[in-house]
């Protein structure tokens, strides 16, 4: 039996505000879709509506840009206060070349923008934040499920990252919870019996990657489901794993 | 009605060896496996049954390590002459420390190793080579079946890369036929109608990442089909559009 896996959009998601439970709002607009969240399943969730839920967005009326933000925005046509953001969600500037700013964000993710982003919120005057601790709202969202329907799933938490070298942008894995973020093969054997070279797979954010399929940046899906690819049950969680350590990187 | 896209691997495949026609192979074994391929699928293929049906193959016996690739070889315990076909396929390489090699190949990917690869080879004594050309390569597959059954479908070579930064491989795409590498959101509107700000997905990566998920590195599943995304059909193919020009990229 082939192995099949399926992505689903969940369409119909109402705007998410301040305060909302994310994982009622799921288990509810999976229902109105005729959608059984079974057992096993994984959610992929927007770091977006994440962010909105937990209230992480701030309005640029509020942000005092300092001399730093307000001189490379002028320099590159960006609203200096949205830079401001930017730097006060990195703990390290990578890069800040060309109006690009990559850096290190508190929870040691590498990206431009330090996760800040405007776009899909109803205030044009606002921008969002990662969530604080995008694990701590995987599990939130994932024990949510299990209270409602009695079902234990996987949550991954995506966000769209680009990446040095390759064009395109590409959704990644920023909070996981009920799986390991990593399926390591390593002491398993090919189909020839010979040990596999490539040991570690980053599974969480191949999820992440599948469901942005299944997803629509235009309409409003910021949330699909996987069902059928399986995973360890007993998998720890947490996109820990997923941060190399900077004297494993040869490109820190 | 939600997006649903599945990912159904094509399991049984015999062994393949040079010369073999490869769409005829994925043919064959979805029909005995009773799978219909359907236009408007997308076909994933690893790179490791391309190189072999197209002979990119080497006998470790037949190569003569260079004094750069014995004494890297001798310093961290790796084969020499394994050494010396990495940097064969190399243009340039791009760090080579602590036994791992980081450079940019022919076709301007760069990745570890230059893409030689020494698992899932019948002859433990040899390596394989990422194909000459695998936008051509995922052509003929997807003019194979073509003439075979009388569908479009879209193809894509994947190989399982390490990257900057983050833990852990994922599945990107090598070679594209039959659809935009990238999907490019300039120009639209977010849901609240204001643009939006991370504007061309590399899919394909994505296809390839998605598909992994059902493959299986230890038993024989090279195959992965792909239901339900929807692409443009007068997509130009090709992995180009994926490789950033130097001069664009902040990691050289």
């Amino acid at each position: 039996m082939p192995q099949s896996i399926q992505m689903i959009g969940i369409e119909g998601m109402p705007e998410v505000r301040a305060g909302d439970d994310l994982a009622a709002l799921v288990v509810d607009t999976a229902s109105r879709q005729r959608l059984a969240i079974c057992d096993g399943d994984i959610l992929v969730v927007t770091q977006k509506v994440v962010s909105k839920a937990e209230g992480r967005v701030v309005r640029l009326a509020d942000v005092q840009p300092s001399p730093l933000a307000l001189a490379w925005g002028l320099a590159y046509g960006r609203d200096p206060r949205h830079v401001e953001v930017v730097l006060r969600e990195s703990k390290r500037i990578i890069r800040m070349e060309r109006g690009i700013i990559v850096s290190e964000t508190r929870h040691g993710f590498k990206c431009a923008n330090a996760g800040v982003d405007a776009s899909n919120l109803p205030d044009a005057e606002t921008v969002s934040l990662l969530p604080e601790d995008p694990d701590a709202s995987a599990e939130r969202i994932r024990s949510g499920v299990r209270v409602r329907l009695g079902v234990e799933v996987a949550v991954v938490i995506s966000d769209t990252f680009g990446r040095p070298w390759r064009e395109g942008a590409v959704n990644v894995a920023v909070g996981v919870a009920g799986m390991d973020a990593l399926r390591d093969y390593r002491g398993e054997v090919d189909s020839h019996g010979r040990p596999l070279r490539t040991t570690v797979i980053a599974v969480a954010d191949e999820l992440a990657a599948a469901a942005e399929l299944a997803m629509n940046k235009v309409t409003r899906v910021p949330v699909a489901l996987v069902r059928g690819y399986d995973y360890r049950r007993s998998g720890r969680g947490g996109t820990r794993a997923l941060l190399r350590q900077p004297e494993q990187d040869l490109f820190p």
